[in-house]
This record gives C-alpha cells, structure tokens and sequence, in this order.
C-alpha cells in the first residue's frame, strides 16, 4: 500500500447536487481554478450527460486544468460513458466515474433489474470506458448496504475489465467508523485481485460522521482516496468535508501516516469562494473554516492559550489561510495593488478586460467606503464574475423609503436587453417591495425559495452581500449582489437570479 | 453496564463560551425549558462561581426544572464548590461537576503544579462536594492527552471520594474514534473500582469528529453519558451535537443497543431557538437540523425516493420535529390558537401577561402580512422573550430613504429611560445609517463585531429577523430584531443589543 491518500473533490458535481447550490459555467471555472490551486488530486466537475449545461462545464475545466485530474460522473452504459470521454477529450488528465447501485434494496426498487444483470452491466461499462480513458473509476453505489459476497464479485470482475480506482460510498450516511472500515477491508480481502486497483470511499454526513468513517476507511480499510467536498457540500447533510479530512490526515499524521498533497493555505479561500458562490453559509462553530474555528472566548482559555498555544489549539489559523490582517486598500490603492490582493487572495480573474471591471467596482466601492476589507473585494469579484457573460438584466438604480406607519416604497430602475425599464411597488419592507417592483416589470412567475444575507464581520459600513434563491419549473437558481446599501444588494441579487433563471442552462441530475 | 444511556446537554455552559453566543437569564431559563422538553437527562445550566449572573441563571434554572438533573461546573476548590451547591439548592435532582486538567501539558502550562497537587486538589475537590451533594462528576481536563497512569490513579481516587460520574474529555478535539475508544476502555480495565460511576465522554470538533469519537466512547469504551450540546455549539469547533449523536444512537440500534430518553420531536424547535438567541447560523447542510438535512434535488434521488423512500432516506423528517405545513395562522386567528400553535412549537412563555403581550405584537404583525409562518411566530417571540425585562432603550418608528447617487438617510425615534429622542443620520445604506442615527445620541462607545440576517425561507414578505452583535471593554452580547422591514428589524437589534450591553449582567468565563 503507498502512503500516498488521494483527495478527490467533488463539490462540482456531489455539491452541486444540493438543492439550490447549482453553478453556473464560469463559476464551475473558478472553482476548479481553486482546486487545483489547493492541489486536489482529482476534480469531479460534474455528471456529463446530465445536459448541455453540464458538459460544456466538463468541457470548459478539462480545457483550463493542468496539474488535478479532471473527470465526469456517469451512469453504467455506453452513451453516459461516450459523452463523458467525449467532455474530457482535451483534458491533461482524465477520468471517467461510472456507477451503478449494487445494494438490494436499489437494485430491486429503484434499478429494477437483478444481480446478474448489475453484475453484466457494470462489467460492460468499465469494458467501454476503459476503450476510450485509462483511468477509469468504478462506484457501487450504495455499497455499504450491499451483499458482502455480491459486492466482491462485482468488484473483481469490473477490476478485471481494467477499472483503476473501487469506490464504495456510504451512499445514505448509515456507517459507523470501525464498521465501514471493516467492511472495506473485508471486501479488500475477499476480492483476489484487489491489489490491482486504489480503494476509495465516499461517504455521506447524515449522522455526522462522514470524515470519520472516511479515515477509518482508509486506515482500518486501507482505502487510498477519499472522496470530499469543500465545506462538506453535498445533497442532505452533505458529503465528507475536504478541509476537516486533511487536517485531520495532517494534525495526525502520527497515527495515519500518510502524505497529502493539498496546499492547505488556500482551504479558508476556497472555502469562501463555494460559500458565496451557492448562498450556502458556513456556521461560525464549523471546524476548520467556521469564524470561530480557531477563537477563544472564555477566560480560562484565553489564559491557557496566552500560557502555551498548545494547550488548546491543535492547528494553526495561518496554516489553513486566516489571516489576521484583513484591512487592504483603499481609496489611493492602485490597480497593482488590487491584482495583487487578488492573487494573494486566490483570485484569478480570467482576462486584463475582467481585473480592469473589477477595478473600476473597487474605485466606486473607495469612494463610498473608506476601509476595504477581504470580504469586499471577494464579494466585488464574485458578483463581478456572476455577471461577466450575457446578462438579459442590468441593475440601473434604485431608490426607496420606508417610515413607520406608511407602506414601504421603492422604485427600481433596470435595463432588459438594453431597453431601460422603470418599476414602482409597495411591499411589506424595502428589500420586498424592491422584488415587487421588478416583478411587475419582468412577471417571470418564479417562486423566492430563499433570502439570506452573509453575515457581516466588523461594521455596517461593509458591504452587504445577499443571495436570492428562485424556483420555477422544479428549476432552482441562486442570485447574489452586494452593495454596502442593503436594498441595493438585494436587487441586484434579484436582478442576477433572474439572469440566471433567462440563461439557457439545463438542470443537472446526477447519483449521490 | 446498563443500556441507557444519559445525555448531558451543556449547551448553556460550554456552548455559552462560543465568542459571541452569551445569553441573558430568560433566554436561559427558555432553552433549559425546551431542553426538558426533549427529556434531557442533565442540563450543565453555568459555571455558578464565574460571575453573579451566571450564579442567578443556574438558581433561576434549578427551580423551573422539575424533571431533569440541573448541574453547575466548578473548578476543583472549595470556593466554586460551595458556590455551585448554592445555586443549585433549590433543585429537584443537583449535581456538581468538578473539575482540573491532568494532561502533562496543562498541569505544567496552565496550573503550574505537578502531578501530586493535582491529584490531591481532586480528591479534596470531590470530598468536599460529596459532603454538600450526592451527585457528583469529576472531569480530568484535557483527560484524552493526560498520561494513562497518572490518570488512572486519579480517577480510582476520585471515585473513592465518592465521584458518581467520570468525565474523560477530549478538550482540544484531537482524538480519533478507535483511539478514543480503546483509551476510556483501558482506563476502565485499569481502574480497580471503575464500576462505582458512570464514564462520560465530552468531544470537541476541532477535526470534524466529535460524534464519532463520542460514540466510540460509548461502544468500545463502556461510557454511559455523552457531553452535547444543541446545533454542536461550543468554543472553537464546538462540541458533540446532541442531535447528530442521539440520532445516530436511535437509527443505529442495531448497532448500539442503548436507549436515550429524547424525545426526538422537540429537536427542529431546540435548534431554531439555540440558532436565534445566539444568533449563530445552522449551515444548511448541517446533519439533522440543517435545512437541506431531508432535501433531494438531483433528478436519480428524486425517483429513488419516490419508488421507495429507503433507497436514501435512514431517518424521518417528522421524528425530528420538521414539519411540512408551515402556514399556520392570519389576522382572523384568535387568541388560544396562538397559545396553542406555541405549544406546538415548543415555547413556553413565563406569565399570561407574556402571552398576553406576543398575542398583541401577533395582531400587529398579521395587519402587515396575510399569512404569519412558524418562523415569523417564533421570531416574534424570541424578541418578546429577549426585551421582557427591563429595558433601557426601545424602538418607538423609523423613517428612512436611499436613492442612487445620494447619501441614505434615517430617522429614528427612540426611548431612553421613557424620554423619547429623535436621531438622524446619514450612512453608507440605510442600516448603516439607523445605527450612526442611533449611536449619536447614545454614543455607546460599543464596536460592531457581527451583522447578520436569519436566512428567510419563502418570499420576503416574511419576517426579517436580524442579529447585530456589538463588542465592549471584552464583554460581547447579542441583540436581536424582528420585522418585515429589514431596516426596522437591524434597528431594533442594535437597540437590543445596547439594552444587554446596559445592564448588569457580567461575562462567563469557564472551562472547555
């Protein structure tokens, strides 16, 4: 066994899955830009059949990625396969993830087809991808709830047929740490030729146990790649969380001994890019990446801490990317300062065309603000980079007034296609009648699912950054604005969904 | 070994100590209320030695509580001891929980003693409290990283005193589950007469496996009480969540074997309250409570669940609390519907004037908005609840308008002490313009250390529910704000927040 563990991402496509964190193209970009920045072994970037939307996604990172794998989800037959290769065709490196249930009550229920029709189907998947892409991954989903005997039969035959990594996730988060381990490394016994492919693990954060019944499928197991998610997005309770297993691989090395390759310097940026990107907050007592992660508030802990750092911290703040310093520039900061910040931040804006934009928001921000912290300039690019491509709506002006008494007002002024448009309403607040404004305009008949506003660390003088979730036709899209006036943030985070919602993107489906 | 197991919430004491989530004696005394409710078997209610008021919360909690042990932390002198005692009087069932470090580290860092001392500290410590209570835990801080024998020894000696419960902690959050486990087993072998108490585990977050680590506690270790808190709360990373670890206990039986006394229906209610008094977010991917925790987006999951809804689904939404019909009540609802859907929510207001009041506050808000939401009553209470005592300040209108290309504007008016005042100001948005409005006239001197509004779900015509968090000479405290108009709801936040900051309460300050 190396002593070498594989970190797989999937926040592209496992993450994506959660209701309401679907991305847009270059916001896919971005993200894997990150990743590869934090060394990731393999993206998953997403499920390529699963529509246009998604395989021009697959595409565009394939395309981008140099050093991280890039590879595509897809179900067990050959027009999934073909479309996923076909997705990666320009990619450095590239893998194909395919999967098919192999537990009864999946096969039975939801595949409808028997064991040794499972069996056959999963052989000729890996037989076909394996034609077209050396490395070739092979899931059972929900594998930890299938038959022992069935599972290992499966697994060396798809083995045979040239699959390179076995991943057995715990599909519904059922596991219990030493059982999983067990259970991977009985079927690791069993399975004859075992050694000629790396076990991994993929597992679901239902009972709160998601990172550790990854380590112990790697340590009891013998797993060699753990499959994660930043922030431990994922459907449900989400997925394995990538910052809190590498930490825990690297706070432990004692015990695990094993190497990773993650750059854990990037995790709290990359943390707050998936943050801002879906509207999915992280709380404040999330290991790792929460804002209290590493602070101390009682007494006696402030003592011990001061006393001998030791006592009570585990980890270093700076080794995972806080960074204490947050005040950066202001009004007199120069465009080389800004790009500068921005690389330190781990931004990378994809042309000069788009730092330039992003400058002049930041010169507009310096006049109204007189402190820019972190926070701005990552919302300022984020909103910067949702709305860089076509955009059916445009953010004009707007101006409003509530008073004790009256009905809140507001008055929203806004281009479609180029064409300015003019809309007035009362509402139940400002931030209410600013929708209501827009949508006597636009009428597009969606449903708000979610508002929420990111917290705000330090004064009301920052900006607000707020998110929009919309829904129509079972299709679900987050908008994000932000603006240090609260109102404003909000329609242009409307105006965004809504962009969104117009584009032609398709909704992506894919396995858990 | 019995197959109950206890769950001791500490919520109010090592959850309290997360920067920023103080709570006032009502909103205590509240969350003690709903932790009865879930049938908690002890309820850690404060640190009765830390400062006089967290002394009255645990005598206010001690004689409210009828069914579960209340219990005050104290260091292992006689002082703290006989304060705890005190406090804890006039309860039903009492315990105290004693405790000192005894890993290398800390006895050498932070007490400045050696091993002796300590040892003799701890049983003194536990022979005085027997002498005052029969219910006595003894905790070895930081007990995961402490020297096995040296532990041994003081845990055989502290149970010859007469300590009932032995809490072995993993303070820093660094264990691992095997480890853990195989550790509390060891000391058990060890400790000739360990079958005179009840072992308990208490886990912290650091590395995302508090759960995990508890559980094996429980399984390999032989403890019979796990250390919770509600949504993990707690320093840093946090602690175990109590409703991850009794979930998993329930859906993994098979397993485990034990049974906890929860009643699991009161957990959604328990979470929103802890969330909204301390203003510290649930993540929507946080197992059990978070809001996605029973979603499926992804088209293959959506079929799954609906041929059957085993194929991903280990617990129900409904034995969690979650419940599917949300709109409750209207303008035309009556009084004893209110206090009824109250009841079903959980909230148990003090006195029929209590009652009395939110009803009133109820009409006012169903004039603005057809149809009031759980969430909406909720809020709407909690404000109640957190302006119930005597307040110095109070919110009496607002006016304020905002337009592109000028500055935002606000006027509030304002109760101090009953004198009414008037205060305007400009700002960078209408909210930042509210505070400086009211800043100029109560130049509170306070720092803004946290902004943030309650995700809403469904369309904002919803409540917004706003917690501003504001810093002083060390001493941080909450404020919180509900209304339709999200200017309105930040206002009084702020004005809350100047209420707790005005008065006499003192910070906590305890152990991890």
């Amino acid at each position: 066994m190396s002593d070498q563990l594989i970190i797989f991402d999937t926040t592209l496509r496992d993450g994506e899955q959660s209701p309401g964190a679907s991305m847009t193209r270059d916001e896919k970009l971005r993200i894997a830009r990150q990743l590869e920045r934090l060394k990731v072994d393999v993206i998953e970037a997403g499920f390529a059949a699963a529509s246009n939307g998604d395989f021009e996604s697959i595409q565009g990172i394939a395309r981008a990625i140099k050093d991280s794998t890039v590879c595509s989800l897809s179900r067990a037959n050959d027009r999934d396969i073909a479309r996923a290769a076909e997705a990666l065709k320009d990619a450095n490196r590239a893998r194909i993830h395919t999967f098919i249930a192999t537990s009864p009550l999946h096969m039975e229920k939801k595949l409808r087809m028997t064991p040794e029709q499972v069996l056959e189907q999963a052989k000729q998947a890996v037989r076909f991808g394996r034609n077209l892409i050396e490395d070739i991954e092979f899931s059972a989903e929900d594998g930890y709830r299938s038959e022992p005997d069935f599972l290992a039969r499966v697994i060396e035959a798809v083995i045979k047929e040239g699959a390179t990594t076995i991943n057995v996730p715990d599909t519904v988060g059922y596991a219990i740490p030493e059982l999983y381990g067990e259970f991977i490394r009985n079927l690791r016994e069993r399975v004859p030729n075992s050694d000629k492919a790396v076990w991994s693990v993929h597992c679901h954060n239902d009972l709160g146990m998601a990172v550790a019944n990854s380590l112990a499928g790697v340590k009891i197991g013998g797993a060699r790649q753990i499959e994660c998610t930043i922030n431990g997005l994922g459907e449900r309770a989400g997925n394995c969380s990538l910052e809190e297993v590498v930490m825990a691989i690297k706070t432990r090395k004692d015990y695990f001994g094993l190497d990773v390759n993650i750059d854990t310097q990037h995790i709290v940026a990359a943390s707050r890019m998936v943050s801002q990107t879906t509207g999915f907050v992280v709380q404040p007592n999330k290991a790792v990446v929460g804002a209290n992660a590493f602070a101390h508030a009682s007494g006696i802990h402030q003592d011990g801490v001061l006393k001998a750092r030791d006592t009570y911290e585990i980890m270093r703040a700076e080794d995972v990317g806080w960074s204490a310093n947050k005040i950066v520039l202001g009004k007199l900061s120069g465009r080389n300062a800004f790009k500068q910040r921005l690389q330190e931040l781990g931004v990378e804006l994809d042309s000069e065309a788009a730092i330039n934009q992003a400058f002049t928001r930041f010169k507009e921000l310096a006049d109204r603000k007189s402190e820019i912290f972190d926070e701005d300039i990552l919302a300022l690019v984020n909103v910067e980079g949702a709305q860089h491509h076509e955009n059916q709506f445009q953010f004009i002006s707007l101006a409003q007034q509530s008073e004790t008494g009256e009905r809140p007002q507001a008055t929203v002024v806004f281009s479609n296609e180029g064409r300015e448009i003019k809309a007035s309403s009362e509402g139940n607040g400002p931030v209410d009648a600013s929708f209501k404004a827009i949508e006597s305009e636009v009428r597009s008949g969606a449903e708000m699912v979610l508002y929420s506003v990111n917290a705000i660390s330090g004064s009301t003088e920052s900006q607000g950054e707020v998110t929009v979730r919309l829904q129509r036709s079972g299709r679900v899209v987050n908008g994000v604005g932000a603006d240090p006036d609260i109102v404003v943030a909000s329609a242009k985070a409307y105006l965004s969904a809504l962009n969104k919602l117009h584009s032609n993107m398709e909704i992506v489906a894919a396995q858990g």
